[in-house]
């Protein structure tokens, strides 16, 4: 059952159905446009990530302005992508089982589809998908930058799979995925920096393992929202996977820039639209919002131009909201604008953005890759 | 887009594509068993909350076992479940909004709806919907059992909003809803007690004050996996609205029973099936789930019948999980089960159940309800 979406084109604010995923549009506009600006300048490319936004509508308005394709985690969410028209998908991932690899090769049929390896067995089996499907799947060798998750040691060992993914039948060697995802949420700039500076050199080192076995791997892609610039003008990176800048979130809001403000490259152009539900507590007031309506892992959300107002328990159906005292008390029915915690596994709650400018509901988007984790 | 059904009946558990929502079939019954047994030994009825299946093929299940019907949190809840076939549905919860009342007045025509107040407001929209709908909502005053969320005070305001519900053309005072979300989860057995104690205390108040007045309310509504025996033999509470007792999670292992050993109640029935997707790192391995399969606020999933594995970190698509020194490491393709930390809001990120037992597929159930925030 896919729910309808929560309000038509037309409808004012507060006819909209809550809980509902609401996008500033103006906000959300200036965002994608300061980052397409900030690319043509610098000469980068950018290749922003669909895990946060989730949907071909979001993908397609990052294409217009400038993008050069997008990224995703997983092969469904590359399926809904290509269906809604996208054609050009790194997924920037490892990714294991034949049927997967047999669903992802299909789809470079359609689209140039890319793919990251950070072990031997996976680059097999991917040349296998790809040589029965008749395709080639372009090859990224991922290398660890130092958050520890995936990726192979840079250097000699990266030069060696990047070789195999360079012999592979049905592969072609495309580049380093070199994402540093733990660096993009450090509180102050300098730490974002310096972790990032340690990646860069990391690259660099794994540029020259490549050399020395005569490979060419032009494509560096990785960054993120919390340290684009970094990456961009480093000269090793060329791609840029950012997907929050879109839309932004607490996450986002509390680490600082360089002068130790508040970041703020980017605006807030997501919400959720919640109702006040029940008024009788004596201090707080409830807001019909809560775990299913927005991801809880990285705190509660912000009311948005409320800061007399905090989130301060969340269950799966309710957001209780303590009242600053001596401030207005909202009543039952009020609508507030939730700042997620954390975008991309809030959108991935919801079927639908509801696009709002000037108060009126303008554009309805489907989240076509919403629950697309296979 | 909904996404295709991660396995077909007959596979093994190898052939389910991952992550996917899996439900042990033996010790899923073994818990629906239990429950049943319980209730119909102490005379208190289940109505199973639905909230945290939000399927109406589980609710099938419980019905079928004796439960007399499902609790919902929300009117989309209650729409899918109607639809699925359940002919009894309590909304455990206030509901806000015109458009929202009418559509589960509607539902008043095929299934008896019950429906909570804590505000005059509710009461007087409600009585305009079920009116307007030429149908009859049972209403029921909630109380604030000392959880501080929804509810107005126990005792005489309570009996004075349970009486402008019995005066309220279109809706019938029921019941009294004295539901304890928050004594579930406190780690002691003494302390769950100590609070459902008191919840019950307030409730008998509030039964006070209805007899002044003139008023029966015969059915007193609480009780969750947590607590669910002390409300039973209150001799107060009639109905018991658990709902995890079907699936168990982290969240409730880690509370301790009377005798201080780990709550075990009921068994773990509910896993998110993960492949390892990742070997690069030397102490650790990466599995193919993360923010988006299981729910992260009360922490990372645990591994089953894995102890020397623990999921260190949560991204959107990522599981870290360490490997304790000296212990076999998982390889790539390998499988494990996640028990997640939050049943309720991990289910709602999948579309489907699959059930095994003996090593095969023996079931899918759709989670019809997924989603239905509204």
């Amino acid at each position: 059952m896919i729910t309808a979406p929560p309000a038509q084109i037309g409808a004012s604010i507060d006819e909209i159905d809550t809980p509902a995923l609401v996008v500033d549009l103006d906000a959300f506009e200036r965002n994608i446009e300061k980052m397409a600006e900030y690319v043509a300048k610098t000469g980068v490319r950018l290749r922003a990530h669909a895990k946060t936004h989730k949907s071909s509508e979001v993908a397609k308005k990052q294409i217009a302005a400038g993008a050069i394709g997008q990224c995703v985690q997983k092969v469904g969410e590359a399926e809904a992508l290509v269906q809604g028209g996208i054609r050009d998908v790194l997924v920037t991932n490892q990714i294991v089982g034949q049927e997967k690899l047999h669903r992802l090769a299909r789809l470079a049929h359609q689209a140039t589809i890319g793919l990251c390896f950070d072990d031997p067995l996976q680059v097999r089996a991917a040349s296998e998908a790809a040589r029965k499907e008749g395709v080639t799947i372009d090859g990224y060798v991922e290398i660890d930058t130092g958050m520890s998750r995936c990726g192979v040691k840079s250097g000699v060992i990266a030069a060696e799979l990047a070789n195999q993914i360079a012999q592979a039948k049905g592969l072609k060697l495309s580049g380093i995925q070199a994402y540093h995802g733990s660096a993009q949420h450090l509180p102050t700039a300098a730490e974002r920096q310096a972790e990032i500076m340690k990646a860069i050199g990391l690259v660099k080192e794994t540029q020259e393992a490549l050399k020395k076995l005569g490979l060419e791997a032009p494509i560096v892609t990785g960054a993120g929202t919390g340290t684009f610039r970094i990456e961009a003008e480093s000269g090793v990176y060329t791609e840029l996977q950012a997907g929050s800048y879109a839309f932004m979130d607490v996450d986002y809001a509390v680490i600082k820039d360089e002068r130790g403000n508040d970041y703020s490259e980017f605006e807030h152009s997501l919400f959720v639209l919640s109702t006040i539900m029940s008024v009788a507590g004596e201090s707080w007031v409830v807001a019909d919002a809560g775990l299913k309506s927005y991801s809880g892992e990285k705190g509660p959300p912000r009311v948005h131009k409320r800061p007399d107002l905090a989130v301060v328990s969340m269950s799966d159906e309710h957001g209780k909201i303590s009242i600053a005292p001596g401030t207005e008390r909202p009543k039952l029915g009020d609508k507030v604008l939730l700042i997620p915690g954390h975008c991309d596994p809030t959108i991935n709650l919801h079927n639908w953005y509801v696009g709002i400018r000037n108060g009126r509901v303008e554009q309805i988007w489907e989240i076509d890759a919403r629950g697309a984790s296979r």
